[in-house]
């Protein structure tokens, strides 16, 4: 099938969110990117795009207006810039009749938000958050045993996220609009936070009707959250909890959620996002894999674990260094010699057990 | 940087290894796959093709032929056949100085092994074998600290490599090759007992000197290993062990690599593959992770962990599907109501804490 | 050193804690236990004494006063009852001289705590309370990190313990006393939540300042709180939290600590107890065992984990048994012909590596 | 019942596998240690007698002559001395009807072994070997699972034994004597490989008809092997292997059984050793705890997993310590402070939750 053609706005050279979503939209081979208002200054957005081989915009209004206008023009955008800069362009787009793939949280305001929502409501086009956590294997199959039962009915729901990169005063780019109140909107819990709401939904199919929270800033001087503590109560009587923290030293991305119902319980956690522990209420806990995912979500079978296709991307990215002419990595590129080692080594395995394993040589 | 333009041998609508050279070779955009002899079947190769969208030939010969004779043809290529068809092809494409990326392990005899020699010293195209564990970003951080005497002088290595899925009488395609001598040269010490081999020779910059194994066909009827144990001598004085098993039931794909030296060890396994162990003889072990990875080798922070990305794809490919026209999906793809919902949290959480943890509804 | 004469209140036949009491009073051989009013019911109470071949008191008070009048008498006594049947034994073994060694909590009641306070202070006599987590080495050990400022300064504490084993209406006397508010005084947040505080503190030698909680009883027809969400402010800035349940389905003793400071994170579950993860703001986590332990806690060298112990001692109890003349298990413990298996694999091995790997029979 | 009276040969003050034997006795109270010849050096056995409070000999002939003849005198003997004198005092003791325990491997040379043979044949008292392990609960279920067809048929075996602390020349009475060829007989395929040896054939219930072996000595000097690497071949077509290491650094004591049947695979770690991975063919592993061992093993329910005991017995140690004069560890057992902070937090956590969660101070 014909790639979808596909915009994007932010993702300049050295954002973070912006490549991953190219990644992404790469791996399937089902998005072309052509077109991008990659950032707010002309220059690098100009030599951002020219370096993806893309058409450039110098402003996500003009590049709405054209790309709606021709017969070629892109189907979707991505919108990746902070949050603050999500309602304007997803406005835009969207009036255009052009489908927006938005990061998340939705809006740095609630008016900006409303601005998205109404835009949306009017558009044919459709609007796409990007909460990717819920796309991850193990979580889809998550959400499949709650839907089907196998837990009961649900009593307590616990959702972490808990991350320590921001356990000092902001520095740097990613750090300094996160923790800007004007450009993000909240802190911990908008960034992160929204992230652990979503996931427990998602799974849970269910939706607290009220909280009590706790939020705290612990670094000196930050004016946003940056620690929260939340109690849920849901209608069906079910209680939860989330915490969120960007000062936990040590927590590279600690997202975890944890379902208690009558039956049986769940629990699956980013850092080991392979498996998902089940608990029956009577009998031994069975670690689910993808050998029992069944949302169609693996591009590879279940002898491969998540990180097999990029340590293979690895080796492609560096063969194609290689052949483009530069040789840094050409000494961790396995060629003819481990090709050859490897014959070897069957051939010396098969004489020595061969011969009651007898000590062999290993030929060259 | 211009795409390298690549073709495939092999790899047509149903193949496994195939597809997952594809998507590496395009998760960075650093190739474009333009040309395939897909099948031995004419008509399964052009089907593939089309679904593709890239030139189709019935023969390898005739696609090095013809690739060598354009302007723009193929750059490289990429053999992704059973054992016993790496040679042929291979020696082809190096004959027409063609970069070859071939599957492992080389090749299914010593003779077919040598003809690729040949033909790769005879060329002045390069030969690339898909070792790809060895691109883990772990396994090549664990390299690092060999290599810059982290552990003093190694005493002892082990590699293990387990897998389940044999334990059976072959069914199926895969199985089915890989347990015909003919089509795979080797059982279980070829298919994945040359991986825990490299590996460890990754790791170690080692190479045993001799070898005594023991091999056995554990399913009755059938032709190759599928469990073997190997014991290694290295000149150095090093000791070390392989033990692989492809009857190994409950294990999806237990690859793991352990090395003892004199000041520290350190030890990786693939199902958990973002940590490696590293223990100094005297003190704690130290959990290592992509933070203290130094071989440029992700594409995410360290707050991100390998599986990340394709969780991101999964939201990308569902999204696709959405436009155009498929929403068996769309339910698992969050949209405007989770970013409304997202919003609401937000503000709930700000007004309860504000107001002394009082319990606050979550507005829509 | 002499034993410490000791008597225990409680802990007759069936009881759980009593008889954890009592091994924990025998392993170092420190404590003899003498005497015991191990049952409300006399006849109960004398079986129970005799078969521990101690002198037998109907009724704690009669005991108080006779031990108290014995030149032999004991010197402390175990108070292992109900948490409302803590206060009266207390205060009398107390006003009589005698050592107090207390199950927690203290008590069902803030009356009964204040009478065994009020007869502790005017006692010549200790009271301790067997809040038995703390004395853990790797607790002990994450102590001694956070008081030499390992840590840095404490920003977030999250303490958790989570059962499963209430998940049903109560079943059983353990169940139903621990459910009953007159007997029990609170639900899980006395039963568990006592020992997540005490550890908390005991840890981070910091006491919350004040709380906010959400109690809740999960199960129809409870009248105790069986699930509790707790958030902590203390004094310093720091931050906790602390959730309990009892009807956390597959949760079979989930007690866990979170220490998260401004240079370093620790981390502690019970599950797996040999362990203490420390995280420093910056590098890899450290895993920590009784290597690293400094508080003398352990029995065993570091290559002996926790439980090795009582592997050892489930040999001698089937040795015991069978020398008695019960030989039910006496083919589970090892005897000569284990040792002479033994004796063949060494011979064997030695004989086979001195001849080059050959394989060589293993005799009897 | 009555306790077994004991008696001890070695397991002087300052040895490590006699104070073990002696906490495994007392631990369930059914034996009674009287007498000992704990030391060849007469002054240290006696004082090492005194210690215990029993009685003291200076040679186990002239004890089991003296013992053997009184009414009272032991019933068993512990032999806890080096390897090289196992033989002598148990002959000695079997010749006088009196039941050996006696620490593994059997014997230094196959000629002790012999005479421990012909005097336990001629004897009527038993001998028992401690081989420890097999005793833990996990492994006694492993057994059983294996036993019921849980397994299938027995395929691969494979067990480890990995140690670092002989990484060095070795330093210390534990290390000197166990890399003595005289007075250990082997080196890691003794100390430890019997071990190993002896858990694969108590689970598997299977014992291998042929082995080869590779021994090594890793450290300059050292006379015994310390790294072993052997290839099991069993009469019923089961393939197994055994890696003992105790240079492998790191390694505190890697004690590990795999076994692979054709039904379902199982796997135990020693230092994991609550958890049993039950993995079946077809579906998802299961974690076995306690709660599925069907042995009798435990002294603690499901929820309180190992190792909780010897916490316990922390606390008891420090207060008998107290009792008796010692308050240097005073600060770390709780106390009156301790109960009354937790019926504090018991009455805040109340009192917050019925007003709504609104913070409220902890009372003293």
């Amino acid at each position: 099938m014909r790639p979808v053609r596909l915009g994007m706005v932010g993702g300049g050279s050295g954002a973070f969110i912006g490549a991953i979503h190219r990644i992404a939209a790469r791996m399937d081979g089902r998005f072309a990117l052509v077109a991008g208002a990659l950032s707010s200054d002309p220059a690098r957005a100009a030599a951002s795009a020219a370096e993806l081989g893309i058409r450039s915009y110098g402003d996500f209004a003009e590049m709405a207006r054209a790309e709606a206008a021709r017969e070629d023009g892109i189907e979707a955008v991505s919108i990746v810039t902070p949050n603050h800069l999500h309602a304007a362009p997803a406005a835009a787009f969207l009036r255009a009749g052009i489908h927006v793939i938005c990061d998340k949280p939705l809006a740095a305001t609630p008016e900006q938000a409303h601005e998205i929502a109404e835009a949306a409501q009017a558009s044919g086009a459709r609007f796409f958050l990007t909460h990717n956590y819920c796309a991850m294997p193990m979580v889809r199959e998550a959400r499949a045993l709650v839907a089907e039962g196998a837990l009961g009915d649900i009593r307590v729901v616990q959702a972490e996220y808990l991350q320590g990169w921001l356990a000092d005063p902001a520095k740097g780019k990613q750090a300094e609009w996160r923790t800007d109140p004007a450009r993000a909107g909240a802190g911990a819990i908008g960034d992160i936070g929204t992230h652990a709401w979503q996931l427990a939904q998602f799974v849970t199919g269910q939706t607290p009707a009220s909280l009590s929270a706790e939020l705290s800033s612990m670094v000196p001087g930050r004016a946003v959250d940056d620690d929260a503590r939340i109690a849920l109560r849901y209608g069906s009587g079910t209680r939860g909890g989330i915490w969120v923290s960007q000062v936990a030293v040590g927590q590279e991305n600690g997202l975890s959620l944890r379902v208690f119902g009558t039956k049986a319980a769940l629990e699956w956690r980013l850092p080991d996002p392979e498996r998902l522990i089940l608990s029956p209420k009577d009998g031994p806990a069975r670690v689910l894999t993808r050998a029992q995912d069944r949302s169609a979500s693996y591009r590879t079978p279940p002898g491969h674990p998540e990180g097999y296709l990029e340590g293979f991307a690895n080796l492609y990215r560096d063969i194609a260094s290689i052949i483009q002419g530069d040789s840094s990595f050409a000494d961790r590129v396995p060629g003819l010699d481990a090709g050859l080692s490897g014959m070897g080594f069957i051939a010396a395995a098969q004489a020595s057990s061969a011969r009651g394993g007898a000590w062999v040589e290993v030929g060259p």
